[in-house]
């Protein structure tokens, strides 16, 4: 699925791919219905930019690279200067703007230790979105409508994501939040009022409610002053997967990307940034969905919704049964693996188990003789025996 | 759609990422429909993959960065090392091959002087396949199938590119071939039968016989030797967009990746390498397809289907004729660029026809009363005035 090249450093093969594809589906998807625009901006960034922005004093975690003519570039960890450049050359006025832009590139950060395999690698794959407003009210309301935004992607991905109100750090700027996914083996420990559970995971949630709500993480938890009574109050582990921020004017004012008001002054664009970290989102969606067995992939994240499994490879009416079976489920645009290789039967189940597709469809010499296949759904352990139109059926609720 | 960041690095707007999409779905729809393999390498490579391969002696083109471990990284400008490390961990019996492996990556070559724009950029994206075989008898083979998908690529991008024989330069091996597109201000100059123009274009292509017909480089022509009659002869410039080797057991016999044949021997892998350059081709197919007023892009690779001008943004007939338009087209899948700015009617058709989508749709208020539209396609210049129904009926052929 995937396999660790270095230290913190992915090759990500075929099956670990089509999640990554599947979480950038979403996420993109999200994003456009609110109105996002893509773009794509590279990997190497020029120094002098970050020079401009005054975070030149870069920590050791940025990687940075001198070209053949001694020129400095930074591989890029966020892209706050790079898309700053971009908005004072594009953006002139106020009508331009509520205006969000977005991509999903790779980035480096040069962790002294990494660990959690993909959830904190060196290279990573994370969505930035930068927003541009011409005051701080608009970009209030901006930001509460890509707070809702997160919430239905991780929703999407069958995950329960938490926000905290969190500190800004390197980044900077006014207000930040961050959203952790709960998973025993989370990284950090988290406390916050129940209510959030529900609330987070409505259709249409109300930012403003939830973010009044109790949440903390253990730096900022007291329980002296935790207003939340004890029967209300969660305990659990999180790991990170967003972190929005009003940046103000923190990256505009210096670098000068200004933009005309409706009084025709010219003012600092008012900016925000948005994080997912995408190929983290692989982590932790294995993190909050396993068993002991292995994986169990929620349907919208899956690599292939259907494994299917030949039980006598070379068998005459086992091998045309998985090929009808493929080709019909093809068709209806369900997406197929198929373990057609000569292992055991023992070893194919365990296999298909560990690498976690949402349904596992078997087909031996018995069923075959039947037209029937064996049909197990991975989530609940339900095992079904039904005709091969039946079980197309059944794939498709 | 495509704006410099730096010398040689540039942002894709939304236009140019639009163009690169598709150009990246045209290239991943052939070789899958060949059977190849999709997964993902990362950006930075350790260097002693490559002190491995005997490839240590990089040139200065070669970006080499130094970790905070003091460790030495490299930009890959190319994966062989970094495949047949996965080669050498996955594959183990001849049953497994042939195979090829592909992804769609950035990669950087600190070239001196960029020039061309996105044509010769530092950092490029590239898709890279890489194919294994048991035998030097089956590359051959599979060197000719993945031949044959090349020309479907750039058939499909709207693109005559003609094959050559190459030299296989600092990627080694024993047999290369690069694909030309021609366009008259490709950087090479190329001599060729002209048979191959019609040949490359089939639909089956018979890559033997092509393989036999006369092309070559500036370099290699000789004018006494030629054996092509001068009035069969093209002369033309060219772009190089493709490139495909194979390589032997170059990389895979100094890095150990054998494989059981069928008599049970350990033998090297034989491998091949397979280039196109993604981003290139955004450049390349703008130089073979423009003309005096801007850009006109082949329908399958255009970023939208249709540019939909507004001619009196305000009067409500014109913009809910517009909306009618927009949202009718959009349900019967065509993709829109809406045009709605307070720009002058002179200005929006000279944007238009500059970014050269392949329809131009024009509503104002003469049209709008009569519940029509003006139509324009790019290619031909030609004009029509139809009912929205009738418009909306055309685009669909």
């Amino acid at each position: 699925m995937i396999r660790q090249l270095q230290a913190g450093i992915y090759n990500w093969l075929p099956l670990g791919l089509a999640v990554l594809r599947n979480i950038e589906g979403i996420i993109r998807e999200e994003l456009d219905k609110m109105g996002c625009v893509e773009l794509l901006m590279p990997t190497m960034q020029p120094a002098e930019l970050w020079q401009e922005s005054g975070r030149g004093d870069y920590g050791k975690e940025t990687l940075i690279v001198t070209d053949r003519h001694d020129r400095q570039m930074i591989y890029g960890p966020t892209n706050e200067e790079v898309i700053t450049d971009i908005a004072r050359k594009h953006l002139f006025s106020y009508k331009q703007v509520p205006l969000t832009l977005y991509h999903i590139q790779w980035k480096f950060r040069d962790e002294i230790r990494p660990r959690f395999g993909v959830m904190r690698g060196r290279e990573f794959l994370m969505k930035d979105a930068y927003s541009f407003t011409v005051d701080e009210e608009s970009h209030l309301e901006l930001y509460n409508q890509i707070f809702a935004t997160y919430l239905r992607i991780f929703k999407r991905m069958g995950l329960k994501a938490i926000p905290f109100s969190a500190d800004t750090g390197m980044i900077g700027g006014k207000l930040s939040h961050e959203f952790q996914v709960i998973a025993e083996t989370g990284e950090s420990q988290i406390y916050y009022a129940d209510e959030l559970e529900t609330l987070v995971q409505q259709h249409d949630p109300d930012i403003d409610a939830i973010r009044r709500y109790y949440a903390m993480a253990d730096e900022q938890h007291n329980p002296e002053t935790c207003t939340v009574p004890a029967d209300k109050l969660r305990s659990a582990r999180g790991i990170e997967v967003g972190h929005i921020f009003f940046l103000g004017d923190k990256y505009s004012a210096p670098m000068g990307a200004v933009i005309q008001n409706e009084k025709g002054d010219k003012v600092p664009l008012q900016m925000g940034c948005h994080g997912i970290g995408v190929s983290r989102l692989v982590g932790a969606i294995i993190e909050a969905h396993h068993d002991d067995a292995g994986i169990v992939w929620p349907d919208a994240v899956a690599p292939f919704k259907v494994g299917l499994m030949n039980l006598r490879v070379g068998d005459e009416q086992c091998d045309s049964a998985c090929e009808f079976f493929y080709k019909e489920a093809e068709k209806r645009g369900f997406t197929i693996l198929y373990d057609d290789t000569d292992a055991r039967g023992g070893q194919k189940f365990a296999t298909m188990d560990l690498i976690g597709l949402p349904w596992q469809v078997v087909i031996g010499p018995r069923t075959a003789a039947e037209g029937k296949v064996e049909m197990k759904h991975r989530a609940t352990g339900a095992k079904y025996e039904l005709s091969i139109e039946d079980a197309l059926a059944r794939l498709a609720v």
